[in-house]
């Protein structure tokens, strides 16, 4: 990464005196305090003169001896202003301004002469903190959280859109509540996953998404998740206090720490603007520059897959009903009898890579083509896929080099199936392999209950693997889409091969136990917040009876909602996940999912709100083209657009993709309108959007 | 291996009703007896008409759902005789012969449909037994065992030789009781180690050396412990029943098994003569065959090496106490003060490989010569070692130079701090290395508590671990002589490249907590069952304050007797572990160390009392030579040895290493007397052992 503008470092002031402190944002408008208070650190936040965090505590329960809870003094304290523009290797916008100033607050505890310092970044969207644990001899080095408690004290009963605190899923439907009503709401907001592990009745999961009921936004999250177990953050719902609640080990401890060390932060998007909310960069900002030298290899990808058949049953993952169980070391799959549904067979691929080339994707992810998914889901099988042996049906020379003489890649698929020591056992053999073949990216997935057993997804351990993974990936040039990981905590700034995650409730289950109809409204405020989703949209037959006739589920969703979310779903990596047959049937509206981008050099958040609509306009990179896209809720959504982001005085082409005037969701989801319309800067386009639906404007300029 | 006779397998019958059936060893001396009664599968053990193992109960409790415990019914019996001799890559005898009467009984849960088999093998020195899940459909594949609940009734209140049951250490001095003594012996027998956990106040470990008032012995141990977990026996000290207690995983559970599988053999070896005992192949005739085609690449080694100087605390493992703790991607040793006490300096290792060369050893031991010493105990630290960095005194290129250019090779070291995910990681590059430089050999360690948290040394997940590096050792043509790991059970017959293991109190504990005087004479009883040890012995210098003013330890034994241990603890791998200025001091001892042999065409035991002596000649592979050992304890030993095992006609030279007529471990441990001795086959010998004291005799023919 090149840097823009040299980085501002400006000493602004030191303190030495025990006296409480405060840092302003650099336009003015946040304002965090900090303090000691009784031996107890103790930070509050203002914006625009207002509380938005009130008095909150902040300390660390340890095992074993004194906690680092209270008896602290403050040594020393010093603020340091910061003004830096840098560019992702892909992004929503070519340049991220990085503008903050800090407050450093260095602590002891007498009683022990233990150092711990907290950091404070107050950015004008928000502000983040951490702990930092600085070298101070042999006295204090190795030591291990209990627990972390950090306070978040909210000045009211704010509406929350949360989901329930979870140490091995976050793929819930959200719920828009007060934060009172989260006791009671908790229970029903949980239904069933392979692996889940609910902690409490009053916990939830982050990105959290406020409001508080005078229109400030507040989002509280993480950033530079690394070496440590994600936080969720637990409801005082007498007193509206969030404390943290770190994920816990298999022996119920949170983290081992070894000094120098420092905790993610601990993040607060503050605004009075939800597009604002959508549009910040504070949690890409808070975490470290890109770590490699070159990224030239790592390139957004558009692709389809041989997957929906198999998510919506029409097809299977495994090979044969012919054993009760597989051992990979001995499964001779040439003499078992094949059950026929096989989605990864080489006949099928084929069709896959002659769709993908004949509408320029790049890539075709194909599920289920590795020998071992007969017996692979809730079994705590240890030794359950070596990734590199495919099963008899699936050509595996002649599909490389068939796609590849159609100019398109395979996308390799690791589903590890939780068993983490055996996917680390075969990772680097796997990534080689990929290699050797011409994969370049892979999704993997970590579906089910942790090996080791007692681990859980969003602890310590599985971080460090979810990390290792893509560090490793990085030597082979591949990029990583991991599903079922920990949510994003923005650290595909500091190792952008991390092209996409999952981490939250993905189009899948709309061919099972369903999406909320507002949930595409909800994503971008929380699970987004940390980084890109491979949210799988383009989903255009709405009838899963039509592929599977056992399947009763029906899509939440217009066709040009599915179009918008290529838009509204920040991603460099968009599947379109249905069937090409479904396609062909489309192909006007298809034309939508051809020509969007998937790497941006501008965006612009034009009307959004947690759990009703957003609709936002991107500039495709490289290029003069524009794309909007609008998704709705229940309601509907009716805009008036201003194309004020277009260039003054050039004229553009926009092709509109919207929902028929009698479109719904409920009963009529495919009606859909498709018109062209020249436009200039100076444009005001009225759009609705039918219940669960949304629009989506492709705009490309007439002068070249 | 090629088979010197061929397998008999001879049908001897079928029985199709649900009756008492017996089985007889080949010699008809022992007979083990199963029934059903009332529901539960139970056995017993006969040895010349005595009852050995009273009605002892076998079944499985299960995590979930019915275990598998009561409500059996035997669907099938059969039997079947085996007869082969198989050769060893190589152990204590050319020819071993595997020869045993099996019977196997098809049982049947009718309430759950579930079928269980039990497969006894009945040998002239003892039986083994094992569990076998026949592959079942899908009703019954994977399970979870909670516990093994195997009983090994015993018929009165023996004399045993036991150490404490323990998920994580086994480097217990022995003590020797009545078992209704354990429970009040039990908490005093324990001494610290960096990673205990005993379970129970009767439990102890196997291999369990006992001895009926009527002078049978009896030895229970497991045979083939693969893919679950080490089991331990509790004491039921009311009935004498051993039950079997199998070690935990982080989730207390015990073992995670896919149908179709077995369990280890549970094994009691039976006789009335503890030489029979000691010479017994139960063990290894219970394991698979050698899973490698070529094993020309494993050879015996003696080699001496830079350890016992730091162990005895002379110097040290480390290279600074400059900095508080240690991060392998940040360090800089090149900027730090050395202590100056660091062991493996280039120096020094020149020295010790001189010392190799002159005196003919194979390889010399460097341990402390990779970064990473200063904090590497007892931290919890993951990312402890990398395996391939050298600290900056340590010459590694230069010194593989030299030791090649001498004839020697260097032994690596790997000590994993128990952290098994980062030792896995690096697993490959660091095998790639040694292959690299010419290392063939690899001391791995397992000091401390396991990464992954809340396992355990001897649980399934660890044991699995121990095998995945012999396997992949084996890849890269490497011999593993793994320390800290779990206790042998004759996998070394399947995986020779297994040539050693520590698993039990060795000579270290000579510079500091201490062994017992009678160590010696209880280990090939009880740890050398399952696969030799790296017992370290040959200390001349029995003074550590010698060594290291501030360590006042004394090694309790005489020098005679740690000559003999080369003959008496049977191992490929035998280490001089003093250092070489103390052999200079003593080179006509010395000699017999630079003249024993590794590795044997044939092994006599010729007196042994477990506790009390141990005398054994071994015949040297592919030679004429034999070589005779006598440990004992306290007492010491008085042996009138015929030496009726050399050939008749021929004559030899003995030299006798002697005990002087003064000597005693506790006032005159070095006192010693070397004499020669023309010898026959008709030879008796009037030989003495001090107490804790021993001889050596090297033999070799006068004719050639």
């Amino acid at each position: 990464m090149k840097t823009l503008l040299a980085a501002t470092l400006l000493f602004v002031g030191m303190n030495l005196w025990a006296e409480p402190v405060s840092t302003l944002s650099p336009d003015g408008q946040i304002a965090v305090g900090f303090d000691v208070l009784d031996g107890r650190p103790t930070y509050n936040v203002t914006y625009k003169g207002r509380q938005v965090i009130a008095p909150s505590r902040l300390g660390i329960d340890l095992d074993l001896g004194p906690d680092l809870i209270d008896g602290f003094e403050i040594v020393k304290t010093s603020t340091v202003s910061f003004d830096q523009t840098w560019q992702p290797v892909w992004g929503e916008n070519k340049n991220i301004r990085n503008h903050y100033n800090e407050l450093l607050v260095e602590m002891r505890q007498p009683s022990t002469n233990r150092l711990m310092n907290l950091r404070f970044r107050v950015y004008d969207d928000g502000m983040g903190f951490r702990y930092e644990f600085p070298e101070q001899g042999p006295g204090f080095v190795y030591f291990v959280i209990k627990q972390e408690k950090s306070e978040f004290a909210m000045t009211g009963d704010h509406t929350a859109w949360w989901i329930a605190g979870d140490y091995d899923t976050q793929e819930y439907n959200y719920t828009e509540s007060r934060l009172s009503q989260i006791r009671s709401l908790l229970p029903g907001s949980i239904d069933g996953n392979v692996s889940q592990t609910p902690f409490s009745p009053t916990g939830v999961q982050t990105s959290l998404q406020l409001k508080t009921d005078d229109g400030v936004y507040i989002n509280l999250h993480e950033a530079a998740l690394v070496d440590y177990s994600a936080m969720h953050l637990n409801l005082n719902d007498s007193t509206m206090v969030f404390e943290s609640w770190l994920t816990p080990d298999a022996q119920g401890n949170a983290v081992h720490m070894q000094a120098p060390a420092v905790t993610p932060w601990r993040t607060a998007i503050i605004t009075d603007d939800a597009c604002r909310t959508l549009a910040s960069n504070l949690i890409l900002n808070l975490n470290e520059p890109c770590a490699y030298g070159d990224t030239s290899w790592i390139k957004p990808v558009k692709y389809i897959g041989v997957w929906w058949e198999m998510i919506t049953g029409k097809s299977q993952w495994s090979y044969t009903a012919d054993v009760p169980s597989i051992k990979l070391e001995t499964i001779d799959y040439t003499k078992v009898k094949p059950h026929g549904q096989h989605g990864a067979t080489t006949e099928n691929v084929r069709r896959y890579i002659d769709f993908a080339a004949k509408h320029g994707f790049d890539q075709v992810l194909v599920e289920g083509w590795n020998i071992g998914w007969e017996d692979w889901i809730g079994k705590s099988k240890d030794k359950v896929f070596d990734f590199v042996t495919p099963y008899p049906d699936f050509d595996l020379d002649g599909l490389n080099e068939y796609a590849r003489s159609k100019g398109v890649r395979l996308m390799m698929h690791h589903e590890t199936s939780g068993s983490i020591r055996n996917y680390e056992r075969h990772m680097e053999k796997a990534y080689a392999f990929m290699e050797k073949y011409g994969y370049n990216a892979v999704k993997s997935g970590y579906v089910g209950n942790m090996i080791p057993r007692g681990e859980h997804h969003y602890g310590q351990w599985m971080n460090d693997h979810y990390l290792h993974a893509v560090k490793e990936a990085a030597k082979h040039r591949i990029m990583v889409n991991a599903h079922e990981a920990t949510r994003p905590t923005g650290l595909c700034r500091t190792y952008p091969n991390l092209i996409g995650n999952e981490s939250a409730r993905g189009t899948e289950y709309e061919a099972n136990a369903g999406l909320n109809v507002n949930h595409t409204t909800i994503l971008p405020f929380t699970r987004l917040q940390g980084g890109p989703m491979d949210f799988t949209p383009g989903i255009f037959e709405m009838d899963m009876s039509k592929l599977n006739p056992g399947n009763t589920a029906v899509v939440r969703s217009t066709i040009p909602r599915q179009l918008a979310l290529y838009v509204t779903m920040y991603s460099p990596l968009q599947m379109a996940a249905d069937l090409p047959e479904h396609y062909e049937q489309h192909m006007d509206a298809f034309q939508f999912i051809k020509d969007v981008a998937v790497d941006w050099d501008e965006s612009r958040y034009l009307e959004a709100e947690p759990g009703r609509y957003i609709v936002v306009a991107r500039k495709a990179k490289g290029s003069d083209d524009w794309f909007v896209g609008c998704t709705s809720g229940e309601q509907g959504h009716k805009s008036t657009l201003s194309l004020d982001f277009l260039e003054p005085g050039r004229k553009y082409k926009a092709t509109i993709y919207a929902d028929a005037p009698d479109a719904d969701y409920r009963t009529n989801p495919k009606a859909y309108t498709i018109s062209t319309k020249k436009v200039t800067s100076k444009t005001r386009l009225r759009m609705a959007a039918a219940p669960g639906g949304g629009y989506a404007i492709a705009i490309t300029p007439l002068d070249i």
